[in-house]
Parts: structure tokens; sequence; C-alpha cells
């Protein structure tokens, strides 16, 4: 923290904008959007890309099921209409993030393109980044993962409307990155999405 | 930004938490809650505090009507039902700020008393501080200023319940931060609010 150099001083251009604290932040603000069939590892790399920007001293959240779906989020189900709302609403969320300055990582499987494509516009409209990541992995190999043990409930018939199994996953067909999860190491997405995020200049290169 | 040393180092603790994040960002995350009627001054107020902490090397983000009613707010109206459910997310995407670690200034009227006590009850329930600021002005000085032309709409019936004419303006009966906006300047009342936040820890001293 830089110590107030005096009591009296006050920024005289009006409100404090996104600009003043990307620059303050030493960073852009920006999306990241991890889409992918469950288990497929989507958060496990948001996990460890947060991991390496606090390293670098950068500032990012991530937005994910345990803050979202038991938050903002509780009053939705699994509806169409609902699914459509939950991502309307992270998308609306992560670009007051980017607003903020702070970089935002969204973990969800959001499986519709067109959903995806609605919380691109709303970036693109406002002049933001978004950059989609589609977590890609084969149905059987996340399905044989089943870390939560949902996709052995969705085959019993115990879950409804089950990503993969009896409800569509809709692949991206321009993701910003597209990780094969298969063929790359943890670190090396890392590095990747960090290199990725450099070029574009969200981070200093 | 500080540079990153070495591309395979990384954080072997777990997740970062909000604790790892408010070190990095020398604050805590705290949420500020500007409450009173249309026209009292929760706004300038907001962004006068914003510009203030920005000076000090902290940053706060504004959540107002600008960028939640025309956000992730656009599909609610201002039915009793729809009232509560604007608060309830606003409170939601405060925690979501603070668990960041930023300093969320939200000034909205909020005239019920039972929902800002549930966004209370949400902060209360993680950990979190929620800083209940009442903007007090008296409706007369609130509606002789009527800056956005509010009152005179609602006294013509062109605005049917509309705080402080045709609906009610629940007053805070234990606001941490009451603020006489008649009897302050702006500076003073900034002053005070940075006071308390160094006081409460939020800040350094």
């Amino acid at each position: 923290m830089t110590e107030q150099k005096a009591t009296n001083v006050h920024w005289h251009d009006g409100d404090i904008t996104r600009e003043d604290r990307q620059r303050m932040m030493k960073q852009r603000g920006a999306t990241l959007w991890f889409t992918g069939l469950s288990g497929s590892g989507k958060s496990t790399i948001a996990v460890a890309l947060e991991a390496r920007l606090f390293e670098m001293g950068h500032l990012s959240y991530r937005l994910d099921g345990d803050n979202i779906r038991f938050g903002i989020n509780k009053n939705l189900g699994f509806s169409a209409e609902d699914r459509t709302e939950n991502i309307r609403r992270i998308g609306e969320i992560a670009k007051l993030f980017v607003d903020s300055g702070v970089i935002a990582l969204s973990s969800f499987i959001s499986p519709y393109c067109a959903d995806r494509d609605q919380v691109r516009a709303l970036h693109d409209d406002a002049g933001m980044d978004f950059i989609e990541v589609f977590v890609d992995c084969a149905l059987e190999e996340a399905e044989k993962r089943d870390p939560k043990g949902l996709y052995k409930k969705a085959r019993a018939g115990e879950i409804k409307n089950f990503t993969g199994i009896d409800d569509p996953y809709e692949a991206p067909t321009a993701a910003e990155i597209h990780l094969h999860t298969d063929q790359m190491s943890l670190e090396q997405e890392v590095d990747l999405l960090i290199a990725y995020m450099q070029e574009r200049g969200i981070l200093a290169a």
C-alpha cells in the first residue's frame, strides 16, 4: 500500500475508471471462460492458473459452483431456462470483475454454444477480453475419472439431464484456447495460458 | 507486477485463499453498504471514497444502478419481490468481491431493513465485514435537489412506488456509520469513512 500523502488531495478528473484500476494493478481485467464436460479438469486448471498468477503478483478470482451455485444462483435449478440464466448471471458477474481490473476465471460446464456466445457478446460490447478455453477430454475418460461420482448416478438414472449422458455438450468451434488434457501436463497447460495472456497484453510480457 | 522468478515453481499449499489475496493487496476485502433516499448523496460519497482509496493504493469497486440494473439485474423490476431479489443479488456479488480481496462500495436506496439485514447476515455467516452507511438526508432536501427529476415525476404520479413518496424508506437503526450530509462536507465524510476502515483493520492505520 502506498501511504496517502495528504488528506486534502483528491482525484479531480472524475470517477476512477477501469483504465486507472488496471494501471494500479499492472494487469488488464479479462475473463477466461473454461468450458468442458464434468470431470474434464476445468477447476483443476483454473486453480493451477490462479496459483501461478498469484506468484506473479496478479489478482485473479475463480467463479465456480461453490461460490455461485450456493450463492447468487441458489434460486436456479437445471431446467434449460435456468441453465441459461445461470450462465448469463455468471457472465455479468465476470464482467464486473473485469471492470474492477481483476482476472475472472470461470469454470462451469456451460454446455450450450448459444449461452457462451451470449457471454462473449456481453464482453465484446463492453470492449472486454473474453477468452474461451475448451477443456477437451473424451467422455470415456471423464466418466472413468468421475471425481464426484456423478456419471455413475447419471447412468443409474438418479440424475437427469446430465451433460454427456442425456443432455448434449456442444463443443466450442472457435475457442481461443483448445486444451487437449490427455496430451499435456497441467504445467504445460498453465504455461500456455500465461503465454497467451502475455501475448494478448493482459499480462505484461 | 513482480516478475515470475521461475516457470516451474508452484503454490503447493492448495488453493489461493482470501487471506492470500488480502496479503497481496495489503487490504481486507469488505462491503460498505450506502443506503439512503434518492438524491441523498450515496453515489457522490461512494465516488469520492473510491478516489481517496485509489490515491492510497487500494482497490475498491462501486456497485450501483449503472452496472447492476442494466446488467445482471436487468430482468428485475420494482415489485416488492423484485426489489428484494435485486438487493439479495447485489449482496451476493458484494460478497464475491470481498472474497476476492476487493473493497465493494454498494450504493442503492435499499429502503427495507429486512433486505439490508439479509445482506448483513450473508456477510456475517462468511466472516466478512459489512459496514452499513446511512446517508441521512431529509426528504425535503433530497426532493429539492432532485438531481434526476424523479421526485417531480413521482409527485406527478408518473412513477409509482417511489421511495419517500408512496413507498416507505425504513431508516437504519444500527448502522455502523451515520452520515448527516447536511452537517458535513464531502471531505469530512470521506475522512470519517477512511478513519473507520483503518480502526477496523480493513486498511492499515
